[in-house]
């Protein structure tokens, strides 16, 4: 299989979190490269940097998205580190260069970007992340589950869905 | 006063709106021109136009943050139309550009918008819009008004606080 | 005349500069406040203070562009600061939103808001800036002028003819 | 050698080009996948898709960083394609995550990234490129380059000084 027909899952999560977090995020990663796909996240710490762990260890590629202009600040697991200098920002393009979003918790940052992916169209799944209503309904478009494995068999199967190229 | 002695609030929501969503946001424009508040908000339609045209009626100053790169789609009543390029990552410059946002039902644009906000530390006045949640707790960040005088009234007290300049 | 008549004009040059630079600017500033255009430029110091100085002295209207997310860091005779929270890829944002554009003197940065205004066909009036030639011919894309007056004419005369609204 | 050893290359110049502008960006791809660089390009047409087939034939590995916001707009010689959606200003995130820059000919889009590249300290190799110059004396900051080899050896003889990680 040629690179160009992997899918990407992004996964977006805290740059500080728990061990728990860590954990779960390690797990995502490591799945998500067994399976052959490319993992793209923020690029810094806390689940950004577990799930690029746990991505590599197992031979995965990883592709990390800087809000900041130096490709250095990059966590070490990161295998190409787009510098983009846009700040927060970068947010969108995260969002918009995967085929599935896997979040994991998370504070307001990784709301904006699970608002920017329902937005376009982006299958969310969640890991014990944000709940939205509005007008008294729950907005049930964050597909719930439990499990690193789980995360992982959703994204890849709804991503295949939405196949880019 | 001086210009820059200013208020700048921005208002969020929907590119399209219902007929009352429209009538709540040219009563915030209003309103805020009134008290000499300079309204910034994202220049297209629906909400954000209804904002500029009740601000603009009464002599208020509009600035528009386009996501586009041509400053002639920003609607009639935007005086200043900046035109970004960069698309909805324009999301981000309307609320750091704010010392309150006051935002009006809205979808899920509006909702990276409340986040961007909320993960900055600008104060959120919220008209009828999205409901968080995280781990069964609602989140209270949002401040819940139910008229556009209460919202102003909100947004300029607590805009006070974090004044600029 | 209403503001959305009016025509804005960007201003560019270096952060640091001679003190005949911002004698330049502060000119340019002024003449551009005396004919009714607003003034648009990066916010920060060097030439984009002293033409905001100029223009704000003469009872002009000054928006300042800027690359960092905190609205406090504009200079003092910013009248609309616009934080973008997105580094100099708002260089983008001051070029398109402009109907002409002064550059003054500048370094590296200018050049970059040279070359997009050149590629997005916005007039660029030169004072004492860069030459680019390619392939052994000179190109004079750049309409060069020794005075702020003339300046000032040449951007309101081309700005005309692409009026925006 | 791991992925993240590797030197990181942005290769720039026009969306449409010539016809040896073509031989030269395959005959760039190529040898840069040879000496096991990584290519970064803005993911289009032109110089950018003709350095991604030169590369992609030789087993290298490619990111497209596009301008729009829909991953399936890259060459189809692009493996990694980030969909950033803020425009031209994603010319700014081509030239902070490469080690070194190679222009290849390129119109207004090119000038603008070679000159990002030359504010931040990023090493530009030119092929048949931009002159610059400043108040009558030539900029020499452009290293110039003849042959697609002379331009790689450059570059990576250039990029190892400011190694990333």
């Amino acid at each position: 299989m040629k690179l160009k027909d992997k899918v990407i899952v992004a996964v977006i999560g805290g740059g500080q979190c728990s061990a728990e977090e860590v954990e779960m995020a390690e797990a995502v990663g490591r799945e998500l490269a067994r399976r052959g796909a490319v993992v793209i996240c923020g690029g810094l710490g806390g689940v950004m940097e577990a799930v690029c762990r746990g991505a590599a260890n197992e031979g995965g590629l990883t592709v990390g998205i800087l809000p900041g202009d130096d490709p250095t600040e990059a966590n070490p697991y990161v295998q190409i580190p787009i510098a983009t200098g846009i700040g927060h920002a970068r947010n969108v393009a995260i969002v918009r260069s995967a085929q599935a979003i896997i979040a994991i918790d998370g504070d307001y940052g990784t709301l904006t970007e699970i608002a920017f992916a329902l937005k376009y169209g982006v299958p969310v799944i969640g890991l014990n992340t944000w709940f939205l209503s509005r007008n008294k309904e729950e907005n049930d478009s964050i597909i719930r589950v439990t499990s690193a494995v789980e995360a992982v068999d959703k994204a890849l199967s709804l991503a295949k869905r939405i196949k880019v190229g």
